[in-house]
């Protein structure tokens, strides 16, 4: 069946249902950033790949909203589908609603699959689409019904991560947990989040592509937790160490029979920003209340083992960097090398590291103009040969047992030009001054993200990226709830959270340019005027010297570039061979 | 009658009208934050004079809550009362409503004034109360029954701020005000904010201390005018300016009568964060719908015209203050002068410039430790002499009818220390900082907030106060919506827009130092990466450079000094007199 086909069957079911529009999100019922096949409704029924995007079907037609990353691509994979690309962000388009308002009648019914929308969001949509006098039906799993050959759920094996990397115990987090419910006089509540799951849990699977979770809910009552797992995923390790935890297992799809079966006494606290519709809608004796998952806010500092875990890994990974370094410098004269092959020589590098599973995101390897397209991803189709001139945007990152990485080196493959220069140069400098900020405790994300931005609007240059996104401990690369941002997050920095620190600049047809490294907040000093909090910096790789126009770096900045380069060398030396360790050196050598 | 004798009296009534407490805030029926004498109820049953604090009274006591700034004060004034201080800010003191819900009875009556609260802010007191088990009373004016000899409104006389200095008429603004009332269906409105009304009907008057307004309401018809004010201050002159422009005057009260007889056909606008809920309750039958003051969001944009004025009254400032500190380097050596001494003689010389009216706020002279307390006010009782040594803080401005000016030096009496030395020029580097910074559009001020703090921050220092607050054309000092805080605020930065930019550091016992300029944002480019704006420094005065450590500044920041005093020289000199100008060249000379 193409697109056009399943529209076609979809348009008629929504006839037989009298079903005006049917809205699709992208997302999972557990609300994830990277979605297995088997969930990726909205990619069935408009043929768009993206990451980000929600389509939109009536009865004769329909619309895809998607941001500016996609224009192009949603463009193209539209086609088929006849549904017309509504660009996010640029003025004049409409909002879903507004779009709705002014397409349907008044009165007409507009269907969602309840389990892909967040408690929340689903009632802002509720209340958006009164306001224009449609009706939302969250009864319908109308693409179910017309989906055949659906892919099934994954189901990889579903593994305890032990107490050496994750530094804290289930017993301890679930105590934390439950005490957490105590003070709010909840005695139930639902985790449905993957990474909370993983976290609270210290289980880890391969279900979902990059994030290495299993796909689960997780019920916590004040005596017992039930794991919602397909029992082909449980071995008899993990069935032990659950036992041993006082976890049971029921089967997957039976959380809606429990949310049902909970008794009137039941007080179940959900997270209205994370669990999704369908299963509030499940609930039917018990009393639902509103309860922030607390394993969100905690789970974001990480404890001393998880940071020397992060420490570890970062170690593996500049090990990994340097061979491929090495490689590339000799591979890229030679001429047989493209974004493609470089992404997969790099792929091998950190096979050879212990406790390597997988990488954290699809490596991004952008040469010249590709690296200004900001989340470009290089196909078959797409994919150039490297020649020893321009830069190459080379964005990637592990996911060891130990801990997550993501590095993004800019490399000049050839001599750089004044203006090439200046750009390297103009978000380096922010990059520093982010990395050595101190700031009182209590300081947002927010209000840090200016210190990398601050030289390139100087210079009329700006990045439309967020400049630090928080980092799992061998989870999610994208973690919340912190970040370093422009928008407002009410968030403040704590110390143990890890972020990225990612300024870039990109020339469209030119090049791009990114330099980001993840840093740790740590304490610095308390004194009179209070308690002042600063960043570790974790990973560890030279930035490349020769595309630096000096002069325009002060002697602080010199200087933490220096101290930087140093610690890399000396962190890195002890797993190196000599003729490794002599190239790091000459890459590291004081300015 | 004392302050006791108040409270008795108050009790009184309260036992009679079984009223249990009674919350007495510190603002005015506009909103006001310098109140006349007539309206300074909480200072009436409490004592407390300080500018910012809440009076709660009970049968048989009561508390005044207020912040750091005025903790000494208040704990010496509230002695008489009998109130407890309650410190604002401070970890494990009560909120207002949770102090009520402690003290007071299931069911007890909690009484107001509703014309000192904003609507929204009263609702949200209402609900705290209820959940207290509380309930509010908002018919009460119990202080207006014990308040004998109460001062009277002021009636100062009300006049037309002319064209040439407002740069747009009262027929263009009412015009700008009906089309957002006509594209919001309202079809009456209520100015109650009393720079509102000053701007909107282009008049000014001397009702309140260093804020140039009268005091009276405004409503806006679709054909017509009512301003509500007292006919002693409107004279011939006025008059025929409001007939010209098709405004009428009413009594001053009288503004709640208009309101209880607008028809049910009306729809009245109301910003329910200003106006004041008695004026909301006054309305019987017309419509009430949420109405933000369009005022508000345009008066802060600064025009063509009002920014010439600020240009012409930084000469003025500037040439006030080149004779000021002329003559204060000859004075303290001779060791006559103290704080009180050179604000009256700051007075003096801003009295010899044209268009002078009062000064924008009470002059803040802090010498050496007493620089050191954020908002210290000179008495005879604190007054002090001058030495020469140490520094004096100096926060001044003044109301010309070309604009309102506000400025802040650190000026050394002596030699300085290498301490004070470094937290003079960390200071700086961070004010020029902000100066200098170039943004996209779109930026909100509390992005650039720490472009001001980082440098302290750097050194573990920090203060306690925002970085830039709001301007008003030959208005309030302190104007909103925009300004540069920690906090976050959505106001975008708009051209036109005049802020204050004042980093400082305040060391306890020893020194403050503060340096402030008002500067207006201003278009620097617009390219492919969109519209950046910038800062034109509008302040006109060197700072002291003997006290600089130029070891700390860059390249960059002394070009920048040495830019910003060159323009000072040159804007300054063709008003000076010779020696005037050979002093004042000799302070600017480049570094």
């Amino acid at each position: 069946m193409n697109v056009q086909e399943r529209l076609t069957a979809l348009r008629q079911l929504m006839e037989q249902q009298n079903v005006a529009a049917l809205i699709v999100p992208s997302t999972d019922p557990h609300g994830s950033e990277y979605v297995a096949e088997h969930w990726q409704e909205r990619q069935f029924v408009s043929g768009f790949t993206g990451s980000a995007g929600t389509a939109v079907i009536t009865r004769i037609g329909g619309c895809l909203w998607t941001d500016s990353r996609y224009f192009l691509q949603a463009a193209e994979q539209l086609k088929p589908s006849g549904l017309t690309l509504q660009k996010d962000g640029e003025i004049g388009t409409p909002t879903i609603s507004e779009w709705l308002g002014e397409t349907l009648e008044q009165g007409a019914i507009v269907a969602v699959n309840a389990a892909m929308f967040a408690i929340n969001d689903l009632e802002t949509l509720r209340k958006e689409l009164a306001d224009k006098g449609l009706t939302l039906d969250t009864q319908h799993d109308l693409i179910a019904q017309v989906w055949h050959n659906r892919p099934a759920l994954p189901k990889t094996r579903t593994y305890e991560l032990p107490e050496q990397f994750t530094g804290r115990s289930t017993a301890d987090k679930l105590h934390f947990v439950r005490a957490k419910m105590a003070n709010a006089h909840v005695t139930a509540t639902l985790f449905t989040a993957l990474d909370d799951i993983a976290w609270l849990l210290n289980v880890r699977g391969a279900d979902i592509a990059y994030n290495p979770v299993t796909i689960a809910f997780a019920a916590v009552e004040s005596d017992r937790v039930v794991v919602f797992i397909d029992s082909d995923k449980t071995d008899q390790a993990l069935t032990d160490y659950f036992a041993k935890n006082d976890i049971q297992t029921a089967p997957y799809e039976s959380v809606y029979d429990y949310l049902r079966a909970l008794p009137a006494t039941t007080v179940i606290g959900l997270d209205t920003s994370k669990v999704n519709y369908a299963l509030f809608q499940a609930v039917e004796h018990a009393t639902t209340v509103k309860f922030a998952s607390p394993v969100f806010a905690e789970k974001c500092v990480k404890n001393a083992t998880e940071l020397e875990g992060f420490r570890r890994a970062m170690v593996k990974d500049g090990i990994a960097l340097t061979r491929f370094m090495m490689w590339l410098e000799k591979a890229v004269p030679a001429g047989t090398e493209t974004e493609l092959s470089v992404i997969d020589k790099l792929h091998e590098f950190r096979t050879e590291q212990t406790n390597f599973v997988t990488e954290s995101f699809g490596t991004i390897a952008g040469y010249a103009d590709h690296g200004a397209i900001v989340h470009y991803s290089s196909t078959p189709e797409s994919d150039v040969p490297l020649k020893p001139e321009n830069f190459l945007l080379l964005d990637s990152g592990a996911q060891f047992y130990d801990a997550t990485t993501d590095i993004t080196r800019t490399i000049p493959l050839g001599p750089t030009t004044d203006k090439q220069k200046r750009d390297y140069t103009l978000v380096l400098k922010g990059h520093i001054a982010l990395a050595q900020a101190r700031f009182p405790y209590g300081t947002r994300g927010n209000q840090l993200d200016i210190l990398a931005r601050q030289f390139l609007w100087q210079h009329g240059l700006s990045y439309g990226h967020g400049t630090g996104h928080g980092v799992g401990h061998f989870l999610g690369d994208h973690e919340g709830p912190q970040s370093i941002r422009t928008d407002n997050n009410p968030t403040r920095l704590e110390p143990g959270m890890v972020v990225s620190d990612e300024p870039g600049v990109y020339i469209a047809g030119e090049y791009g340019i990114r330099h980001e490294n993840l840093v740790a907040v740590r304490d610095i000093e308390t004194n009179e005027f209070g308690r002042f909090l600063g960043f570790e910096v974790l990973t560890l790789f030279p930035f490349d010297t020769t595309a630096l126009d000096r002069a325009l770096l002060t002697a602080d900045e010199i200087a933490w570039l220096n101290n930087y380069h140093q610690m890399v060398y000396e962190r890195l030396a002890p797993g190196l061979a000599d003729n490794e360790k002599a190239w790091l050196r000459d890459k590291t050598l004081p300015l």
